[in-house]
């Protein structure tokens, strides 16, 4: 149904012709790195509306589990999930449920190897409420890339802020910056004190320019995922490490685990969601995660990722 | 501080005299169980107004991870974290922060063994607003104990659940049916449509009978713990196990900590109280768990589970 769209067709159908295909190259380059592991498929529909793709990888040579998911939803949104209403002024407040579409791709890619990084990555394209025509009240596009190291490399995280960088300045000199920003932010485990990870880019809302120009950026930001992440795993999957390495990854996904439970908007948005599909939903759990009491990390490398978790860095600059 | 309190002592240091009481029996009885590791004893103050004693024991013969904490908090209580407040309706509606007591004390038990169940209880009592003497506008004991197992031993249930119905029977002929029937409703894991465990009881906001036949009633349930328990533990914690047992037992750690962090109200409580102590509140997670995408349960013996956990019995009648 996705054949013979041009420049014309609603970005609803651009938008989902784009995230399927991203979702084709990503998995594809994936398995390349693996080396052995294929991805699984999945397809399901939606009963109130929608279908998706589910793509996992679990249990490779080089990843532990390795998810990219695309959906399309659409129909009536219950009050309590039309949280992010609030930022979009032109639906006025209200209890009823509300017209919605949503397309996006998200990714989660947890590696064995506790010197490679978790990364993830997630693009979406949202309207919320219809005029009678099915014209959009409010639209808007969201998304990001964040890396999530065990052990800290500073020349990863820098490689991966600034591909991000370059792609961000072909399209406004303020978006990195403003992004970097909001992902620090966005990526905030409050009860803890930290940051999931060394960040990347973060936006929502965005509505500000001509839909044209926000959907070069966002599919820019998608298509140079591969040369975000990819040199970093290449680099990383064959290295040593020692068991605390490995205790300490397993320690680091339970607080991927908190953050993604207790804060995460797109989990919460899924899990209110009445209808949707809660395996594509915890898609972005890793296989494995532990929780110790009053574990303190150690001093030395594990004790520098802290760090930057407590204090993000300027890692475009370094 | 806490000697030569008497009957008409204020129930915030008569509860808080009980639960540190009952902090060393059960440590006591659990110790005995493992028969190798001891309990690692912190004691911590809150800087806003409270203290507290940890009890952990990790990585013991029996025990992969047993907590059993103690905490008397008071402050002022941010609007966010009042979310308790509607059932009260003396507290009239207010976005200011109210002035609380809490005192409580919690456990979580996660033996090693597949063949042997997790357990939890807490029991608590609050003051919320105070008039000029500092007696509480509004007061109320919650509590509870419910039991998760990995693999379905029916009689094990039915142990458990007549012992705690022969504690409120004792009490009020309603409490058993009615509190059964809330733990049911609450431990529900709404996204996976399924409980977290095989239930026993469950209460909050309790205030409707004079305060000394509540914290009697309280304290039965509480001293009965180790006889709803211990049984259970002493017949299965040797018992063989198959490697399939112990990574279902590892996915359904898994949807533990799913129902802590989405949906238990004593996390989210602790989260949202500023100066709360993290490494209490993450005390009651697994040391290890299991995400695996699309997995589905043998028919055998984790299929019964499942069945009980998606429509719960009447043990107490079996």
């Amino acid at each position: 149904k996705l054949q013979g769209l041009t420049k014309d067709s609603p970005m609803r159908l651009r938008m989902e012709e784009f995230v399927k295909r991203m979702q084709q190259e990503v998995t594809a380059g994936l398995e390349k790195v693996d080396g052995e592991a294929k991805f699984k498929i999945d397809r399901w529909t939606r009963a109130e509306g929608g279908d998706g793709i589910s793509m996992v990888l679990q249990d490779g040579k080089v990843f532990e589990k390795a998810g990219v998911a695309v959906s399309v939803v659409y129909g009536m949104l219950p009050p309590a999930a039309a949280q992010m209403r609030a930022q979009h002024p032109d639906i006025a407040e209200t209890n009823e449920a509300l017209t919605f579409f949503a397309t996006g791709i998200s990714c989660v890619i947890h590696p064995h190897n506790p010197n490679a990084p978790t990364v993830h990555f997630n693009y979406r394209y949202f309207e919320l409420g219809h005029d009678e025509k099915g014209e959009p009240i409010s639209w808007w596009f969201g998304g990001g890339s964040d890396l999530t190291p065990t052990i800290l490399y500073e020349e990863d995280a820098a490689h991966f802020h600034k591909m991000i960088k370059e792609t961000c300045d072909q399209h406004d000199p303020r978006y990195y910056k403003d992004f970097k920003k909001w992902c620090d932010d966005y990526f905030y485990i409050q009860h803890r004190g930290e940051r999931r990870g060394i960040g990347g880019i973060f936006f929502d809302d965005l509505d500000d320019k001509p839909i044209d120009e926000l959907f070069s950026f966002v599919k820019d930001c998608g298509n140079g995922f591969l040369k975000q992440y990819v040199p970093i795993v290449e680099r990383r999957k064959d290295m040593p490490f020692t068991m605390e390495d490995k205790q300490w990854q397993q320690l680091r996904r339970g607080r991927y685990v908190e953050f993604n439970l207790v804060y995460d908007r797109g989990t919460k948005f899924g899990l209110l969601t009445p209808g949707s599909r809660i395996e594509s939903i915890m898609m972005s759990m890793p296989l494995t995660a532990r929780w110790e009491y009053m574990h303190e990390p150690d001093v030395g490398a594990h004790g520098k990722l802290m760090e930057v978790l407590r204090v993000p860095r300027d890692w475009a600059e370094t």
